[in-house]
């Protein structure tokens, strides 16, 4: 199944559909069921410490998993997260980039599920883990 | 159980140590084991049509697990949410508060266990729901 | 909405379409969006110390995920779990039945999402929750 | 950090401590951080139409989260499983062995997390997939 919508395409639907958060997030590599996404390092995703919020994790794993469902089915900005299940495992490490490594595990008719490891950039050992369902809109 | 810290309490603490945060919630009650939490309807909180986003309604569900344990054990910055599954189940009306019902239901010396309800304030059909476990920091 | 299965209705159903565990679970009520089950204590569920293995609750939960949905929906045996989180937070009492509590919290055209507490028979601190959903078959 | 117990070890200690399950599973492959467990195809495992049921691909997951963890800290048969969150795909083939690879994500003092891919043997597509939280008991 080829890529309906390259790293080009991807981040110009990102600036027009969700353009509050569009400049939080860079688009690093997207292949055939898979996505690379970074959150900028910005003072606002902070808690004390330096370290990146869990809403800003949260953030980041719901839209590589958006992207990388859109990236195979082409741009349909209501496709919508139904559930998320993430564990956090160990503090980002302060003033790093957060890279999602997300994988498309099924794409179905009506849901997508995806995978996604969360990294500090430069660090070997994934900070937080979480999978994410999208529902697909329908004609 | 005695709780260890209300509302007054709860709210200083969100104040001082989440300053970037604590505008966005108002603890409306607090009880044993229990919390109801707001979150103030701000347009950073919104996706296009007016709905709340994702990240916003995970935000409130987390910070309600936080606080329902921390008012029972007294304040603790440093718990960390190690865990969260959340079912998004209907679109949140536009404009209206988003409202968290948190029931604590495990309090162990490890860990909390929690489950919170999310609603559009004036609607009875809840928009989604979370279960969050923090872990609790050992002396 | 109307109940479209009662509790003979959905006993017999359950004899029918899972005879090798028909069995193990006895309905003790259904209503409006809302079913107690209860697992009854037998030596295949236990684990050594006589309490109730995970994969026995989690089979518990499902069923009365699934029971709680097809009362809704009438019989459809093909109805099949998409998605599970469950945390388990006290050991069973060795012994006792084991009774889930489950809720109906959305029952849209293509999915139902349940939420279930899990308790030991005479005990008042729930011993799991989960959160089921159920892909609903379309005609 | 090396192996503290290898395919033999774990199997044994299947045996002797889940006597009532131990034939259900056999080891393929341990490794630091990684094991591959597979589920004997058993009638009592399946489903009307000759499917795995869920709480049996329920039950390799958490088996392999467990040795994984096991074979990184040695036999502690009293680890229990805190949480889990599944996703069921796609139907598991009829009559074929199910197997697991498990990947350890985090070992800490208190927990550790697993992710998990749960395949029919013969077949690229993962038919669940399943993240686990285990509690390490403390001495």
């Amino acid at each position: 199944m080829p890529l309906q919508m390259n790293v080009d395409d991807l981040s110009k639907f990102l600036s027009k559909e969700f353009l509050q958060v569009a400049d939080d997030f860079a688009i690093d590599n997207v292949e055939e069921g898979w996505i690379q996404l970074r959150l900028v390092a910005h003072d606002k995703h902070l808690r004390p410490g330096g370290t990146v919020s869990g809403p800003a994790m949260f953030a980041l794993a719901d839209v590589s998993a958006y992207l990388v469902t859109l990236a195979m089915i082409g741009p349909k900005a209501l496709a919508v997260t139904t559930n998320c299940s993430i564990d956090f495992m160990r503090k980002p490490r302060a003033g790093a980039d957060l890279i999602a490594r997300c994988t498309l595990l099924k794409l179905g008719k009506h849901l997508s599920v995806s995978d996604v490891l969360l990294y500090s950039e430069g660090q070997n050992a994934p900070v937080a883990r979480a999978t994410l369902t999208y529902a697909i809109p329908q004609k």
